[in-house]
């Protein structure tokens, strides 16, 4: 990493627009998080905190920060074992972790996990599971998470995950989880025909008759995920700020309920250059590897051709040139974000870029070379660890045995603080 | 143990009355489970099967068991870490593990373990929680659980119980759950003035405002217990009848989703000498440790002098004579028999040995000398055990890496099945 360059966090807090905008603290389990940039509102000090992560620069307006400034910082983010992961994962997660890596600075931890727990709330097929675990790894580390940089592991291989989860579920009131939505949509997913998002609570007992104990409970694993590295800082996508703000809340009141501060309350943090990448035959959806229809999605080990084919089969619409509209023009627009993204400039460069064209038809053309471009290293590389399965194993049983001596260091001091030591 | 004496049970299997019981199959969750004896009733063979534990005298009236005759045997049982037991506490449970230890077929692996994570679903004291997990531990090896025939162990020290909790939890209906009975009646216990065991389900949201996700989810975790040691026989108490049914309907889900028989179906057990003993004050309810009042209950150290004081405040009645009658005169009928247990009789030769005894006073004398002297040695050895702390912690260390072990093996093969590995 570039230990000459200004550190990312100082920079950060300085520059505009802010590389991190920091989610609200509010009361749990609200529907819709609010996010808010890194510029402080003293007249909302509560509601409305500064990102305060940097320890070299802080503003003056800032609160104080729930982590003391020689605190040591830890950023954990994690991804669910869904085998080779598709461009929306790749633009709106996994780019940012291998960016984190090269501008944090050297006193910061990284934990990456493959949350193969989490995994088995929704059905899975074992043998599809423990392929669609090692693609991820493969995945992962041909996009450059770099082991050296990062700890690297699968969740199920650090029991302390488990063990922690136990803990926070006997202080967490059932009520929390029923306000939380994801359960809801993601049973819905599975009972086409049954009430979603808007179901209040877990009465609904159409709506709970399907719904097993792991996915009611999963945002008390994700939080003892996050607090068993006892991490500060968390990189979330948006549908994530509720159970974010869930862990922040079980870890406020376990330090309440023992008089001990013994986990930091994680902040969410949310790269600017996050990308929400849509469905490319449904663009107000957004990518995802549920759709049944592989063409929705560019994964990324997917060869030139198939990336053409996709791309030329992706919805746009009959109007001429290439504008910016995701509301007029969802299809095209969603096209504009890879592009730009890919590119690694933002929407009017791209608008300049491609003034001339015309027809979807160059677009997509343009668009397949750019993509294709972008995406060859990482095909590359994939194939390469496909050929050294072995190497892939050592990094994963290495980051877990990391991980675990973390994690082992946390669980100790909970298990004091409860009584059971 | 004894190897020369006829197995405890082929013995059992064909004496009478039976020294087990079998709680019925029937559909989970149900209010009461019923008792049935060894008797087995081949017209009813779904819903009352024979106790089918012994593989050396089967009755040829029984429905094939889930276990092959082969197949090795465990039994697992937990107890709280609630401090020193009280008389109910051993003559309820504890005086079974220790006799189980000395009768039991040489191949059968006993796990006996201080629930102590199931503590936690209970507001706890820590530093009162340490204290009485030691006392648990020194109270059962006093009481002759014996290192070198069970497997004696705390549940905190072994991770894969709530590893494999997380995967149950991933299979089992919240539904189930909801209709447990002993989560609100614990949870009344501590809200007074809220309907307890009379609500139907989680949608009572008056009953459910304190509800912690630990007490609502707890029932998994005890089928955890269970499973990871591929338990076959489960002693149990009347009140824990649901619970197993919940751990079987689990398994049995398991093993289907999965089209793999992994788990054994756990079958519970009912010593015939099991003594439900009641409160000295509030001879309707049972002992327990959560009455405030000490004077409520015997606890195995207590001396002499308090053993006595406290029964000569348990409540009686005006009544002549001693006769047994738990309606009318439940007071009377629970101190006859504590008396029988203790002495290791049945109640009708208690009445004959105390048919002179006019007064209550005269009987509560005998009876604290017979209590007092059936207790002492557990005393002396609990007095002793206190000194040599090392000893016990050795033991408890000792026990954690034998139950680790084996539920390593269990957890590895849940993980290979699922997917995981």
């Amino acid at each position: 990493m570039s230990l000459s360059k200004p550190p990312y966090f100082a920079r950060m807090s300085l520059s505009k627009p802010p590389y991190f905008a920091r989610m609200s603290l509010s009361k749990p389990c609200i529907p819709k998080a609010r996010f808010l940039a890194c510029i402080s509102h003293p007249s909302h000090s509560f509601q409305r905190r500064t990102f305060s992560i940097t320890s070299t620069c802080p503003t003056t307006t800032s609160p104080p920060s729930t982590h003391s400034p020689t605190a040591p910082r830890t950023i954990l983010s994690g991804i669910q074992p869904t085998g080779v992961p598709h461009l929306g994962n790749y633009l709106g997660a996994l780019a940012n972790w291998v960016k984190l890596q090269h501008e944090l600075l050297a006193d910061v931890t990284i934990y990456y996990s493959i949350v193969d727990l989490h995994a088995l709330t929704m059905p899975q097929d074992p043998a599809e599971l423990r392929r669609a675990k090692l693609d991820m790894a493969i995945s992962l580390l041909a996009c450059g998470v770099d082991p050296k940089r990062s700890v690297l592991f699968e969740q199920s291989r650090v029991p302390q995950h488990a063990e922690l989860a136990w803990v926070l579920n006997c202080i967490t009131p059932v009520g929390w989880l029923s306000r939380m939505t994801q359960w809801k949509s993601k049973l819905s997913q599975n009972k086409p025909g049954t009430p979603s998002t808007h179901a209040q609570s877990i009465q609904d007992s159409d709506l709970t008759s399907g719904l097993r104990m792991g996915l009611f409970a999963y945002p008390i694993l994700q939080a003892a995920d996050i607090l068993i590295y006892k991490a500060t800082h968390v990189p979330i996508g948006e549908d994530q700020t509720q159970h974010l703000e869930l862990a922040r809340e079980i870890a406020k009141m376990f330090n309440k309920m023992y008089s001990k501060n013994v986990f930091p309350l994680p902040e969410g943090i949310i790269p600017s250059s996050t990308k929400r990448i849509m469905s490319l035959r449904h663009p107000t959806t957004k990518m995802s590897k549920s759709d049944p229809s592989d063409a929705t999605r560019i994964n990324l080990t997917d060869p030139p051709t198939l990336i053409a084919s996709k791309f030329s089969q992706a919805m746009t619409d009959s109007e001429r040139g290439i504008t910016y509209d995701p509301v007029g023009r969802p299809g095209v627009s969603n096209l504009v974000t890879i592009y730009a993204a890919m590119r690694g400039i933002d929407v009017d460069a791209v608008l300049r870029e491609l003034g001339d064209v015309q027809s979807n038809r160059v677009f997509k053309e343009r668009l397949t070379e750019v993509v294709a471009e972008g995406l060859a290293p990482i095909r590359t590389e994939s194939e390469r660890l496909r050929a050294d399965e072995g190497y892939v194993e050592e990094v994963l049983r290495d980051g877990a045995e990391r991980a675990r001596e973390s994690a082992e260091t946390c669980l100790r001091e909970v298990y004091e603080v409860v009584g059971l030591r």
